[in-house]
Parts: structure tokens; sequence; C-alpha cells
């Protein structure tokens, strides 16, 4: 899967599903990449120079500055919510408090090709933070302020872990928000590294379309700031565009500036079931297509209502069938209007009334169904079974046949997953649990074949999740060569010892 | 200014306003690129080399598909509308059909290091599409078609040399349109080279947030395209996002899918004055911070109202004061609305009474005062004289100030300019009609002040027109040495030999 290079041991990167126990090449030898071949290839530090730039860096930050405790690599480099983790944890695990120390862990780790992962939420789903060569994870636990607040021009300077929904609560006094809602624990750093959405998408777009500038350390402990703090900007290369959804493969991003919105005067929630899932998609899409500016449009299958029923968590029994999650904002009467608007839809692709709240206090309870479906699912796996968690985005045509496609697939082969959708972008998830031991090959089966048929409809393997190490097979297709090229041809520009993340996105 | 190589001709590029007549560095000598410096510079084909490559073009596209005709080369390396203008042309200007024929036309440029130039509604005002060091200007006029349109996905695939305009007409039907709206003349190609915007902005953002995929042929031939049809994607590296903006400097762009938006049911227009600039610039940022979604905003001062006046095409007398622009776009009660707000904040800032349009035949004829603005200025023009148009961005809190004190600078140095903003994005235009033997400097002065001080307000050069030749010298100031060294970087990934509109955006 990976290069092997001329001398190495690195012959290859051992990637599985959770829990297994093969071990991958240990990230020995060669502490310079020979020039044998034009191709870079994965070559890291020997031990002995592992052991040197841990003990440089502690020197830098302090005995409480970078540990090597085993929970800690563990934590660091294997998650449960993950659909692929590997056997190789980070060597120890950093915790930088300033850009100038992320700059010192940089510098020190280039001077002995020491591979680097940033750390910040943990809630990726594509192994982004797994060690795949050991390493240094750098977590940024200790960089979680909001740096400044300028409320008279709608931004807000963040350091990389703050979170999303903490910084909403600080903030929402002053009658702004950030309005990308991704999983709740995900922070900043990470949004940014998999260009990261969630159910406001459809309104509001995706981050990258809220970043007015990154401060970045580079590879080699270069500190640049792309922009400065002009809304829109025209001058020179979109770096902020470029380094948001790079995975972390090109440098670490330490401060960001983020566009923020006003908090509408009205909202509203909404909910509605349908015979089928064709139905409720295509629903869905007429909304986006009439051009109705909903704040969310979501599609949850009868397999998730019945999850959400079974947890009952939400203080009410559900119809279990395929079912539509509204959210609307505006002026009061533009979400009057908007409503009406879906109304008309609703009932012209065979679907029940909309149940709709107005009230704010009691839309939060509504809108909790939605959000529990996700942490609905993990709660019913069994012990020591799995989950494997993918998203797809394709064409708005083709979003209701895929989705009916994939449901019959799920249910042919008799595997217990939900689907989910952030569906006016095109955009839905599978969700799956199973018995890693016997379930395992058609679990896979079942994944790939959703992907392969999303990009065969001119879609993308991943609408919010990311590459990481889960879907670097599915690139070639997706992109070709020649696009994978370019990206490899900027990954070398900016790191040329593959220092960053390495083993995500794309290979040597 | 640009970098010297050790044994060539090339010892810099000498760059003025208008109509002079210094002759730049004739580029010849050194077919490659000598080894004994590191830092890559300028040095193209011999004379004898050029001809070579125009001979092989012209094998490959027939005699139509190259010309060394001077008015032909004068219309591709001159623009009476452009801020700047070199004495130096292209060498030949080539005319593809295909981007089988562009990827001919890079292959051997590439072979002999001939400079290639895209071209394709040459109305940008920075110098783009000069002929910094000859070579080949590539204009894609006979690309025009539009080559897909899938009304079902909300998107439409076209040629570079696509006139938004006629895209728009054309497809009106559909009830979907494009709603990135820059000067009239503006084609696809170009608009995707400077990350263009418009009016429309201030509601639906610039041209990078409505590109899907780009077809792109690289400066040595390859052919990509960066991404399928879905309408988000976190799969690799935001190609789209790079190319966007990158000035021709990293490839053609030869097709280009692009997002379209549904047409608002309603729209009103609505016109207002003010007694003084501060209070109309006040006016707009308190109708984006208070987040009503008009569909643009834009501020005209005293002599632009003035200049609309004394050109009598509108049918009407304005006052000549401080004027807004809103555009208002949505469902009826929806725009009615909006209106309402609009109009609290517009008395409170002690503009008139808004005067409103809702009829759609009549909203053209109020819209047009702004359309004519700038054609109206040029009218103006006394033979012989030249015009300097700029723009700038700083975030909202500094845009009262900023047009205030450009404003006075204006009136104190006596020069006949007037100001114009797509101000609810912080964005606005300067332009000066001048005398150019006479008040070069002055202007100049006037224009270098501006830039500067919206810089220091933490802005940008640059909001829209983007940097070509014209606002080179700013980029150190603006994002730092680190960040030019990443976008070096990147060119000299893609571009080793510097062939792609060289001498735009940056110096190796």
């Amino acid at each position: 899967m990976l290069a092997a290079t001329g001398g190495s041991l690195i012959t290859g990167l051992l990637i599985f599903n959770l829990r297994g126990q093969v071990p991958i090449a240990d990230a020995e030898h060669e502490q310079h990449r020979t020039n044998e071949q034009k191709k870079p290839s994965y070559v890291y530090a020997s031990k002995e120079d592992m052991g040197r730039a841990i003990l440089e860096i502690r020197k830098e930050l302090g005995e409480e500055g970078i540990t090597t405790d085993d929970d800690d690599l563990r934590q660091h480099g294997f998650s449960e919510w993950s659909s692929i983790n590997i056997d190789q944890l980070p060597t120890a695990v950093a915790f930088p408090n300033s850009t100038e120390q992320v700059a010192k862990i940089a510098r020190i780790c280039s001077k002995y090709k020491v591979p680097m992962i940033p750390y910040s939420g943990g809630s990726s789903v594509e192994g982004h933070f797994s060690a795949a060569f050991g390493g240094i994870s750098v977590d940024f636990m200790s960089m979680c302020d909001i740096v400044e607040f300028h409320p008279e021009d709608m931004d807000i300077v963040v350091q990389p872990s703050v979170s999303w929904m903490d910084m909403n609560d600080k903030i929402k006094e002053s009658g702004l928000f950030f309005p990308i809602d991704p999983g709740p624990p995900a922070k900043i750093g990470g949004m940014i590294a998999t260009n990261c959405s969630g159910t406001n998408a459809v309104r509001y777009g995706t981050m990258k379309d809220w970043v007015i500038n990154l401060t970045m350390v580079l590879p080699d402990g270069r500190i640049l700031k792309t922009r400065q703090r002009p809304r829109k900007s025209s001058a020179g290369y979109n770096l902020n565009g470029l380094f948001t959804g790079a995975e972390g493969t090109l440098g670490f991003v330490t401060e960001a500036t983020l566009k923020l919105a006003r908090i509408p005067e009205e909202t509203g929630v909404a909910v509605t079931s349908f015979p089928t899932m064709r139905d409720a998609a295509n629903a869905a899409i007429q909304v986006v297509r009439q051009g109705i500016p909903v704040g969310a449009v979501e599609l949850l299958d009868d397999v998730q209502m019945d999850v959400i029923n079974r947890m009952g968590d939400t203080g009410r029994e559900w119809k279990a069938e395929p079912t539509l999650f509204f959210k609307f904002s505006g002026t009061k009467v533009g979400v009057q209007d908007n409503i009406d608007g879906v109304s008309h839809i609703v009932h012209a692709n065979h679907g029940s009334d909309l149940e709709v709240e107005k009230d704010t206090s009691k839309q939060e309870a509504l809108w909790f169904a939605r959000k529990q479906a996700l942490w609905s699912m993990l709660c019913l796996r069994e012990s020591g079974h799995e989950v494997w968690s993918t998203d797809v985005a394709v064409p708005l045509s083709k979003v209701s046949d895929l989705v009916e496609i994939s449901k019959k697939d799920l249910d042919r082969l008799g595997l217990f997953g939900s689907m989910l959708g952030h569906i006016g972008d095109g955009n839905f998830h599978e969700t799956i649990l199973y018995d890693g031991k016997k379930e395992y090959e058609s679990v896979s089966k079942c994944v790939h074949d959703m992907v392969h048929r999303a990009i065969e409809m001119e879609g993308t393997c991943t609408g919010e999740h990311g590459i990481g190490l889960g879907k670097k097979e599915f690139m070639v297709q997706e992109v070709g060569e020649e696009s994978l090229s370019v990206m490899r041809a900027i990954k070398q520009s900016l790191d040329p010892y593959w220092l960053m993340n390495p083993g995500k996105v794309f290979d040597p």
C-alpha cells in the first residue's frame, strides 16, 4: 500500500478495522532519504534519534510538555469511534502552549525526521490522528483560548482546541454565532483539517467558507499567517483554502480567524415522515432546488428512528419511518414563509403533516432526536462489536437513487446499519454495527460498494469526514492520477520529508 | 524588481502607468535556467526558439490557430481600462478550440521555455494579461460553449470564454442563474483567475464558492480535472480553491463546472442618499451586522452620482450626494420584510426615505445608474488622459474610517476621482481620471496611501481585482515573507520554469 524504499524496512503498512493486532512496519533506520529514487518515501528517525528528539522537546517545553505514558499514547493513537484503527501508536505526545512552542517542536522533529501528528478534538472517524509511522502526536489541549473577539467585524480569533460549541456559548450575548456544526466533540483545529460541515452546511457552506486567516507552523518550524482580516480578498494564492481540508499534512494550524454570522431573529424546527426513503430524499432535494433557504434538512431512515425510540431519551415515540428534520431561520415572517413552502413540497411527496415547533426551548427537544442519532447507534453496540461510519456525497439528481440502492443493500446483507444524511447537500452517512470477527468482510463490501457507486455517480467518497487513513484507496478513482500528482507536488514542496501526518490522504 | 540571472540580460522589468514608452528587458538568451543560483528567475526562449515554437503551434492548430499580426498582439497586451500597462507585447496569439489543443500549446511552450498568458474577457485592470516577458497569449475565444447544463443538479459545465451574462440569459428559463456578477465583459476563465466577485458577493460569496470542478492544463501539458460533481467534498487538497485566484500562474482553466442558484421569486431595488460618506457607510455596515440578507448594498459617492447625472443616460436627475443602492431578493414577504429592516437603519443614519422599486422592468432602470458608474467615469476621460481604478477591502469596523479619509485625500489633492463600494463586504473602489504627464505622481501617491492605509487596518490591497502586475509591491506588507515563500514553493512545484503568466502576483 505504501511505497517501499530501497534499503528500508518499510515494506507496507497493514491497515485493518478496529482492534486488530497486526504489527505495522517499525519505522526504523535511514535518517535521510536516499537519492537513488526520485519518488519520495516514508523514512523516519531511528529509535535513538526519536529519543533525542523527545529529550530536546522536553527541554524546551518542560516535564509536563511531553509524555510517553502508555495510556496517553493509546488515547492519541486509537479511537473507538473510528472506522479504522492501526496497531501503531505515537512514540510520544507533546502539549505545546503557544505557536512558538509548536514551531520549536517542528524544528526539532524536522532535524531528526520525526513524524508529527496534530491532535485536537479526536473525533474524526477515518484515522486522521493515527500515528501510522509513530512519531510525536501534538495535542493542542493547552491552546484552547479565544484570543480576540471582534463583534463589530463579525469575526473571532481562536486557538485550535477551542470547541465550536463552547465558543458559541461564550459569544451568544453578542448576537453572533459560528454556524459550522460538526459532532459535538469537534474542535476548531480538526474542523479546519477536515474541512468539516454538519447540519447547517446547506445554508451556511462548509468550514473553508468561514476561515479569514490561519496562523500556520510549517513542518520546518517556519511560522506564517495566511492573510490579514478582510472578509474577502484576491491577494495571492488562497492558502486558507489549501490548508483547510489538508488534514494536517501541510502544517499545524495554531490560530484561526473565523467569520461569524448573525443569530437569526426567529428559528423553527419541523419533522415529518415518509413512506419510503426515495420520497423523503425527493422532498429534500426539491426544497433545495426551489431555493427555499432552510437552515438544515436532515434525513434519518426507519432504522435510525427505531434506534432513537429504543434509547428512549427523547421522551416520545417516533414513527419508525424515513423522516426529515428541518431547521428554519430568519425573520418571523421569513420563517413562516419558508415553512409554508416546505409544507407544500412535503405533501406533494407523500409526507405526513409537518410537525412544527417555534418555541425555542421546545425546539431543542425536537432537534435532540436528530442529535442523538449517532450516539444512540453507538449505545446499542454489543460488547466487542465494531462501528463503521462512512459518508459520501453525490450530485442532487443522484441522491434518491443512491439512498434507495444503498438502503436495499444494507437490508439484503442483513447488517444492522442506519442511514442519515445532510441530504440537501447530496451528502449522507451510513453507520453499521457489526461483529468484527464474523461480519468484517460483508460490512467492508457494503461500504465499498456504496462509495464506488457514489464515485460512479460523479460524487465523492467523502463529503465531510475526510480521507484520513480509511479512504486513500478511493482517491485515484475519484480525482485521477494527475490531480493526485499535483497534490503530491504541493505536499513535497512544503514538506519534503513527509513529516506532517504521514500516511494520510495519499501516499508518496 | 525581478530577480537577475547570472549571465542574463534580464536585469529588471520597468513597469509604468499607461502609454509610457520605456522598454522592458528583451527576454532573450539562455534557453535553460542556470543552476548557479537556487532562486529561480525569468529566463526564456531565444528569439529563434520562440519562432520554432510558433511554427510548431501553427502546425498543430492550423493557420488560423496562431497569429503574429501587430493589431492582435497589441489587443492582447494592452488595455485602456487597465491601471497599468507595459511596453512589451506577446510574441504571438494562439486560439485553441479544445483542452487537447491547449495541452499541445503547453507542451510546445514547455519544450522551448516560452511564456504562456491566458486571455479571456480582457477586462482586468491590473495588467493580468500583459505579456511581461513576451511569449504566447492564449486566447480562449473559440472555447465559448456551454458544454453541459444540469438543471436537476443545479450546475453547469462551461468553457472559459463563456460570458457570465450570456450564460445567465441562456439558462434563465430553467429558473436558475449564476450569481457572481463582475464587470459585463468578464468571462468565466478570467473570473476564476482573479477570484472575482461583484455586487452580489455580500449575499452569494465570491467566485471560489461556486466552483465545483476545473479542468486544467498544467504548464507541461498535463490535463487534470480537480474533482467530480458533488456540491461538497472533503476528498484531498482543495485544488479548486488553489487554482481559483491564481491568476493563470499555475495553469490554464479549460473547463469549469459551476454551481447555480435559484432565481429569487421576488426582487426589489432601492436607493437612498446621505449627508456624508460616513453616514452611508455606517448604514451599510449596520445592515450587514444585523444579518439582513440583502442581495447587494453599493455605495456611490457624490462625485460618482454627479458623473451619472452629467452622462444623462438614466433619464433622471440624482442628488449629488453619497448614495446607497440596495438589491433585495427572496419571497414576496421576505423582500418586504428586508426592506422594512433596511429602511429603519437608513433613517437611524440620517438617510433619506428609501426609494423602492418592486416592478422588475423598472428595477433595471434604477439599477442602471449603479451599472453605469464606471462607464460614466470613463466617458468623461479627456483625450490623452488616463484612468486608475483600484480596490481594497478592510474589516467592517474600519470601512467608515477608510472611506472618509480616502475621500478627503482625493478632495485635498484636487484629483478628479470617485468612490464606489461593495460596501457590505468592506470592499470599495477608487477611480481617478488624470493627465498622465502632469498628475501621475500625485495619483500614484493617493492610490498608494489608500492601499497602505487599508493594509494597516488589517485589510487587503485587493478585494476582487487581483494582484496582476500592478499590486505585487504590496504583497510582502500584506501577507508577509513566509506566506509568499509558500506561494512561491507551490508555484515552483507546478511550474518549475515559471512559464505560466510570468511577472504576475509575485516574482521568483
